[in-house]
């Protein structure tokens, strides 16, 4: 476990909500908090606006001003207990020269997928001092912002979530590439999670540095994989990097989750990685979840987010359904089971926030 | 439990490989048998002509002559262990009058799905005998040319599965519309389900009379569910048809398999529905899988289909690891963990048979 230098230019500041950490760190908290993954997004008409000023998604990413605009939007709405940095998980591999962009209406793709061995064997980690400083620019300006209020999450792809959008250069819904170069060339695939593992350490590490609070790693594409496949190929990259890790900063702990969607039947595994907490996407019953592993990590979910495409009557009965399930005491951050979607009406997020804050006091 | 008349039409004939469906039934093998979802398809260049011959699939499906000529093709290059109807999965939606169709390069679209509350209404369970005559048909000339050689496999979508058709009109990355309805208007889709669940018990009883030796149910969607919705909108209506299934044929036990794509956190409510099998996608260990319920159902699966993209030796490897994996015993069918995709080479195909049929022996 290593130690980060202080920081000269943020202060030790005590936090007015910490619920969230303390959640993760499974610590008493008078409520259940909540954040909701990609909560600064399409849904908010705010958000459109500020996207249109940006150009477009990707030019919005890399404007420190107008990402930090972003990100504190959701929290001027609702009574949320986390922010997390506007960015996206593909950040890397654009630093690392493949060249990420979007075309409107469709995914993220990149304009240099990795296609030939020498292209693998010549990858290596960026700095993010150099390449990701517009997203480490965010982060300060972020916390400056916050100032205090509530923490701010730092996040990034996994290792093999990366990988299967460097190899395919786009999204896909069997990624057939990927998984051809893991049966047939499994030593082609260790290389490139080797780099990526090294780069999300040393982005995550340089989040930390400038202000993150908290890390989360989403491991979007693990649950396409065999059991067998995603301890080798997704899990013990993660680990790399949990195992890596700046563990405290301004006197603080900073708590990780990993999140690994499709991932329920290996709970066990990825609770045993050294992460605070695990992500759990909406197929998994949260009680279950947390009879299996929560004796070791916070758990964080789990609601459909299609849950908040139907009535508040609906979000509140399942967002019910869902504290009940997890039932008494600490360690469970409200969130959705997977990104909300950009057709949620605003009102029904205020719904389920309102909910939670409120039915959750129960519990603890 | 019904018992069906005496077809006059079928002889009762023994069958010369019943490895099959003795694994089903938890009995005793010489070796593993196999059998892969889609084993007649476009991977085949003998498929691809007939096809071609057909003039699209739907009408390869509608054409009993030419869907027997394809059931047969696997059977001819490969030593497999049974044969599964050639047909869809949407033919039921279909025969209500939904109008299925294939734009070129494209899943599956209904013309006419399901919009209004009174189409809803109106639903009713189609006459298998009148509107999916040419699936019966197939049946029996698919029977009539087996000569007993090994079981024929009939099947259907679950009930939630064509639901998911039904009210989307196409296949869909997230099925809003479905679970927007599932959220806002449970009764809607309880009601759609209650249909599609007679649907499917006339439909694989009628190909259970027409001489369908096993039958399959494929719950391709019930896997995005939650685990409260999946239970109680897709679980619960296959357990109505397993329930309503005919149990025995010409003398014999007619075994059923429940597939359902996603469904790996819930193998022991599955195994629990009264099905003979459980199938399992490949994300799943299938050793862990037998520990949880092998004791219940057969299991049947669980190859990474894209494995068979890699090469002779992945194959091999990742065959063996699966057999070593179940274990010693019988009540495992070998197959993939969901359809063979188009792009496979035939002779990996061989690979697996070979290393399984080999292999397996010292298992049993």
């Amino acid at each position: 476990m290593r130690e980060s230098p202080r920081s000269g230019t943020l202060p030790v500041m005590k936090l007015q909500n910490d619920t969230f950490i303390r959640a993760l760190l499974r610590e008493a908290t008078p409520y259940t908090p909540t954040w909701l993954m990609r909560q600064a997004g399409r849904y908010l008409p705010e958000y459109n606006q500020t996207r249109a000023r940006a150009g477009n998604f990707l030019a919005l990413c890399q404007n420190p001003n107008l990402a930090t605009e972003v990100t504190l939007q959701p929290l001027a709405r609702y009574q949320l207990d986390a922010a997390i940095v506007f960015s996206d998980i593909l950040t890397i591999p654009d630093a690392m020269g493949l060249g990420l962009y979007f075309a409107e209406g469709e995914g993220p793709k990149f304009e240099r997928p990795l296609r030939e061995e020498w292209e693998i064997r010549d990858l290596s980690a960026p700095d993010p001092a150099v390449h990701l400083r517009y997203v480490l620019d965010t982060v300060r300006q972020c916390r400056q912002a916050l100032a205090g209020s509530v923490p701010l999450i730092g996040f990034s792809g996994s290792p093999f979530t990366l990988a299967c959008y460097m190899i395919e250069g786009r999204g896909s819904s069997d990624f057939a590439s990927v998984k051809k170069m893991l049966y047939r060339r499994p030593d082609l695939l260790h290389k490139i999670l080797a780099v990526n593992a090294t780069a999300v350490t040393d982005y995550l590490n340089a989040q930390i540095e400038a202000g993150a609070q908290a890390v989360m790693i989403f491991d979007t594409w693990g649950g396409m994989l065999s059991h067998g496949a995603f301890h080798e190929f997704s899990l013990a990259y993660t680990k790399q990097i949990v195992d890596r890790l700046t563990r405290q900063r301004e006197g603080l702990r900073v708590p990780s989750i990993v999140f690994t969607k499709g991932g329920g039947g290996w709970l066990e595994s990825i609770a045993a990685i050294g992460c605070d907490a695990v992500g759990l996407d909406w197929t998994v019953d949260i009680g279950a979840a947390r009879a299996r592993v929560g004796d070791r990590v916070a758990l964080q979910g789990n609601l459909d987010p299609a849950v908040l495409l139907a009535s508040p009557q609906a979000v509140q009965k399942e967002a019910l359904a869902i504290l009940k399930s997890f039932g008494r005491g600490s360690g469970h951050v409200f969130n959705l089971g997977h990104g909300i979607s950009q057709h949620t009406p605003p009102e029904h997020v205020s719904a389920l926030i309102e909910t939670v804050r409120g039915s959750s006091v129960a519990y603890h």
